[in-house]
């Protein structure tokens, strides 16, 4: 499994994403689930990726080669004129990919699925989020849906769904992300630090550098540590009942 | 789906569970997935069901029908000679029951499957709490595992893990498990009120009456939208990074 996020506020889109990555219990090991494409000043994309890693990285790798193959006829992630068209392209590379592996005989039904978040903004445009399915399609994040998660995505939600503002700033998002992420990694053994974290600040159309967050990281810490007791605190701040 | 919890105390098991039964997102019902047998004074347990609603049941009907068949040779729930022989026989029964159905041809892994969790005392004993699979083989909760969840578990867990404490009152344990049902409710389509509560007393040997917790209970009201608000309190103290 995986857990990655991709949220939506009013100055921006936040991304974060975990790095583990297993085949059943064995086979741990850590790869990047979070990728980015930008034309700084005209066009800025992140991708999150979960589910079968042979799935997402040979989509990573076709939609990276496209934009060095300058001759092709095909448009590339970096010359599509919309964050529609680029959802298109990533959601048409992702079934042709599982399509490939799954008609050589192999009969699973989800063995080679793997599910997408593409967000970001090109210029001309208002930045844009979207779910992307092994099947091809795609949903848009809106403003009663603002987030998306993929991968692990159940211990988590609660927080988010409660504390999450569309009026928030990026700091304040930062520290909702890892307080969903610390339980997530809490209760699953697929979900592993270190954490990956970008920051798209709207209509600035380039990226910061990807922030990595290891299971060091004296923030991480203080967060980890903190929410237990903060939670603890919030819950014996509820009246009790009469028994 | 559905969301039960046993979770055992320095001072008891508290016991809860929703009431929603459904097949996909059609045929939405209320039935009770707690159920208690008792002779006062000398045992008191409570079976809480969650899986194929004729497979439990079937299962509850089957413990059921054998206390009133006195004849029989074999030992009923309300003869058995420890919790161990009650957990026995309740998983004997699910496998039993599952079995039966599954070898009329019906191929699906899973579609005749329930999971269980049993608790209670029976005099001479302590206080034991199992959770029983389908495959009727069983585990015990622990110091180390005080609880056990079945069915909707994933959303409803990360509050159980930070504020459970050993030595709660039950009126701390109601609290927690109304604030895990809360969480999962508010996430799952499958977990919805009203809820039944249990409240076992260790070595009293009796069971109170079933507390039902309707949509328009006042307390399970304060606590669900209290909970919010006291989550968001919680996130704001902690502290801000610094991007």
């Amino acid at each position: 499994m995986t857990y990655c996020v991709g949220l939506c506020l009013d100055r921006g889109i936040v991304f974060m994403s975990d790095t583990r990555t297993n085949a059943g219990l064995d086979n741990i090991s850590t790869f990047r689930k979070l990728h980015t494409w930008q034309l700084p000043g005209e066009r800025a994309m992140v991708l999150l990726t979960a589910g079968n890693l042979a799935t997402t990285q040979a989509v990573v790798s076709l939609l990276e080669e496209r934009t060095k193959a300058h001759d092709e006829r095909d448009p590339t992630i970096l010359s599509v004129p919309s964050m529609f068209q680029a959802a298109r392209l990533v959601a048409g590379t992702l079934r042709d990919v599982i399509e490939t592996h799954a008609s050589t005989g192999q009969r699973a039904d989800s063995t080679f699925n793997a599910t997408m978040i593409l967000g970001g903004q090109i210029k001309g445009g208002p930045p844009r989020l979207f779910l992307i399915y092994p099947e091809g399609n795609f949903i848009e994040a809106s403003r009663e849906t603002p987030f998306f998660q993929i991968g692990e995505t159940k211990y988590g939600r609660p927080i988010l769904v409660r504390a999450y503002e569309p009026s928030m700033r990026f700091a304040d998002a930062m520290k909702l992300l890892l307080v969903s992420f610390d339980s997530t990694i809490k209760a699953n053994l697929s979900v592993g630090l270190p954490l990956d974290m970008c920051i798209y600040e709207a209509d600035s159309m380039r990226l910061p550098s990807i922030h990595r967050i290891e299971a060091d990281d004296p923030y991480f810490r203080t967060i980890s540590d903190g929410w237990g007791d903060a939670l603890k605190l919030a819950f014996e701040s509820l009246p009790n009942p009469e028994i």
